[in-house]
């Protein structure tokens, strides 16, 4: 019998209507390499959150394409990144950004959140030109790899202070559905159009099969993208796959629906965490939880439940990853919070 | 009202089965990155057809990744490709390959296929060594960009060629299921398992949404290929969407009767060419055909229909290309035919 | 015994005035990495020739980085070079533009050199946006690979196609002064300035040890080009040594004085061919001579001196190259006419 | 009136008798790009102190160039390097190793220097595969670019470590002289042949005008450098000029004499600091020097001579970082700690 996973949130496949619509249009002609009508569409129903006259919308297969191919078009060879070192193109691309030829100025933090003052002091360790590669766009995630959320007020100083250093602000949002759909979150979609550069909005763990689309917020950066996105393998010849499903998102609620409940599946098991008596390693701020448990629960919740062992914290605790999605069963978390329950009052 | 398309082998979604197929097992949690038991068992009903105790496979989403990830994991940075100068690496995919660091060697042919003696004479011309990069891939596609196919002839002696000359040899097999059942095809999936290094057998074209399988046939270039694979971006957190779609496409016949039935089109349509009297730019091996026709004639069929128009010879004829494929309805096959006799006897 | 080398233009040092002044100053203390006094003069020196207020110099090692570094500070990862199929860069420098990440678009021409129309025919078939890399700098040699010199019409037309079509245009100088110092010659250093948007005077060929002035005649393009230059391992620690090079050749007139020389000893050995009745296959412009000679005559002559074989014609004839220098002794020209002579009538 | 510089090693020219020998072979005809009799004999010279049959040398024109050639040509795409985060490579190179498309994991250390601890601490966390670049080659500098060297215990237990991990050890020695010639140091260029998987000698600190030696010492990894060291535009024309100089180094104990000449100067100004009672920021290993002054003091010096504030520790006291060369004039050192001596005891 296969266990419940908690271990990602792309276990899944995708939303049951995105596959409705895939299957009412399967075997309607349309123009190859995004040029069809669902991709039309769905760049306009995202542009409608956008209010952003010089934005635009491209889509492409894969997160790690998005970040690759934002930097590379967006950078000159002796032009580098500035990233938190928890970032995900810092430690789970397989160095794709060195690949394309960029240094990557790596930077501690507390919670996976840049700000001015961190991307002063990486300006700062790297101003020895020209023998140092030059600081040119600052890379954050919202939410982070450790599920913690920019406020409005953190982006907007970000933005202010990137633009007075005449740095690019780029946004890897493949969470950014329950970032915008958190408790703490006062951000819009408008809002990130307009305090960043170029950000990407992540449909994988939205409850797509696959597909993120980047958003461009200034002409000059857009004119040449689409010859990125070919270069990297990012076009695909049945571009309606990812328009399809964008549409399926953006043209009512879906995303944030489908957001919010990975969100609410969430903040019940860490409440059920508080209940219990379990500290957290990390404040629940989206849809990661990371509960610190006793070794043998540990043990006895993995009999029925996969998930990460985050960190081994000593011989009697460790850190564990819960990660909750747009499918989530809540039956599940009830059972996983139950499973807990037995464990501490195995008389009950 | 939509005219009927001809320009490619990509304007539908899929074939039918494979959205069953996904809808079946939509919400079934699976191991992410291609760790799920579809992806398992369609490498499983791939390497049925190869008998190649060697062969490992790996899905990417689309054919200019699967280049891109087969040429920078095997050369190292001095080392070169030789391609037709019609090769799809060489004049479709935006400097994909010179991205990645490695110099093409283009060779002129008369029909869009290498062979030793032209290979030999790129190894002639580049051998002014350090000077010049080092040939040491061999890319060939089949069917070719202008719809030639190989012979097994023809695959072994290049085959041998290149062990010879310590060279790989790649196929990109885009066109792979129309290449193996074209009525002059002698080859079989397990020849060119024995007979090249690497090669990728295209399912897009073949029906599925996307994506392709690489074949690599030898134990050494398949070590690492895995980092290659996501740090070019083509590791899908939802591998299940590539297991599912060719596991349909290998369990049974599916890939060789969608692209059988794609060449049956394509011959219909030149046959009615030859009965026409319109000659043929090129010969029609697999699913795209080459007619010259008047240009008065070209017009009146634009009216009804989509096709490129490949080359204009001079102010009355030009050579167009039609594209047919596993979705083409014979009924609009028959549409065109009878336009084509309606031109040339308007009075029937 | 050693034998007199027609081989190339590199065999000997330098010009003893280089030594003498690297000598004067050998202790003298200054600042490193081109921020020497020297290197300053030696612009100063350069600048005074080229009546360009918005023109910067930049010295580097080699012409191989020159054109590295020229080529990956003016890209963008998707555009491309274009250039003819006898330019170093395409034949003789190991795919090093590629291996920058640039394609390079490779043209025939009957001399080596590149005209309005070849460019446009390289547009026209590199349009299929964006599916094909941009075109972008057009790169030219002068002296050509070939030792053909373009004329002052030819580059004007050159470079108002180029800015019409808002392509940059690169001049590879390697043998800039044998260009400038031909017969046929009637453009100037202020002309190059002022029709290209980049050049590079190659100094190793003119007498220098090593060493090539990078000429930007755009602020735009120059801004970053330190980074480029220390990123490609170009910025030596002592820059001195580059800067009293280019002071020598060009606080006076050895820079054309010693190409002169290179030409006139190369017109020598031209007319003597003329006289002895050998055929040229290609017209003497610079210091490349291209005879035609019975294959005895060349066994003859293999056992005085040293020269390239170029081609073999059939088994009676074939092209020789002879490649004369700065340094090239008019007593070993003599005997290498007296030579043929004593082989054209041995009897004399 | 200039000041005397203790700010680098490289601010004059060269010794005298390489100028003495340029001069004395300065017309001789050479075959080029370091197919000269005296790269040969350089060759024959240093392979004497490295008793390694399997060894072979190549020299290029900077160190920079050096380490792109070494990493570009041992690594595949996926792989990475280790390096300290003080490496020359990750601070003072312009992102030339990421350039080539390579990651470098960097490590924090106390001195400088790589232990098996640290790169064990480097694998554990970058052991996410195929989710993280794979770590194949460890970059060391000896001396450090802080001045530290490595002792024969500390150089072989990482040797072994490597070995054990099928890592690659690669150790630039742009400072290698004044390691070599250490107090401190009990290693051999045959024992660094022996530990390194390569290494290259530093020419240009320790007296050449340009020019390092890369010392490969596995056949395999030799094979194809000459294409390498080609397409970055390390191979000279002229690259008798390298030749030459390395002649001069290693035919007799050039090399070593200089680089003592350096530490003895850095050793004497280290006694004196300790002598005025001045604390030492890391201890004297080699020709670099880091006391901690008053910023007064500082002050007065600065008006002598030149060299760098290293670091502001707070409103009373620096580090400053005083580095000594082959060239370093003793008059000059002398002078240098009169001056403290004056500021001191302004009465004497």
């Amino acid at each position: 019998m296969n266990k419940y996973s908690f271990l990602d949130d792309y276990s899944e496949g995708c939303h049951a209507s995105i596959l409705t619509a895939m299957t009412n249009v399967n075997l309607v002609q349309q123009t190859a390499y995004g040029e069809d009508e669902y991709t039309s569409k769905a760049k306009v129903a995202i542009l409608r959150h956008l209010e952003s006259a010089d934005s635009s919308i491209w889509f492409v297969a894969s997160g790690t394409l998005a970040n690759i191919i934002v930097i590379a078009s967006c950078l000159r060879s002796h032009e580098a990144v500035v990233a938190a070192n928890t970032g995900h193109i810092v430690v789970r691309e397989t160095g794709a950004i060195e690949a394309t030829g960029h240094k990557i100025i790596t930077m501690s933090t507390s919670d996976g959140k840049l700000s001015p003052t961190i991307i002063q002091a990486a300006l700062d360790s790297n101003s020895h030109y020209p023998h140092m590669a030059k600081p040119r766009l600052v890379y954050i995630s919202n939410a982070t790899e450790l599920g913690t959320v920019y406020t409005r007020a953190e982006l907007s100083a970000l933005s202010e202070f990137c633009k007075s250093k005449e740095l690019l602000l780029f946004l890897d949002g493949a969470r950014l559905g329950v970032a915008l759909s958190a408790d703490k979150n006062d951000l819009t979609l408008s809002d990130i159009a307009r305090m960043t550069d170029i950000f990407w909005i992540g449909g994988t763990k939205a409850g797509a099969l696959l597909g993120e689309a980047i958003v461009i917020n200034d002409r000059g950066l857009a004119d040449d993208i689409s010859f990125h996105i070919k270069q990297r393998g990012a076009l695909l010849a049945k571009g309606r796959l990812l328009g399809i499903q964008f549409l399926e998102l953006f043209k009512a609620e879906l995303f944030f629906e489908a957001s919010r409940h990975a969100n609410a599946m969430a903040a019940k098991l860490s409440s059920a965490m508080d209940d219990g008596g379990f500290r957290l390693a990390a404040v629940t701020e989206s849809n990661q939880v990371f509960p610190i448990m006793p070794n043998p629960l540990i043990e006895h919740l993995k009999k029925h439940f996969d998930f990460y062992v985050w960190e081994k914290l000593n011989t009697e605790e460790s850190i564990i990853r819960l990660v909750t999605s747009w499918a989530t069963e809540e039956g599940e978390v009830d059972r996983f919070i139950h499973e807990i329950g037995n464990y501490i009052h195995p008389l009950d």
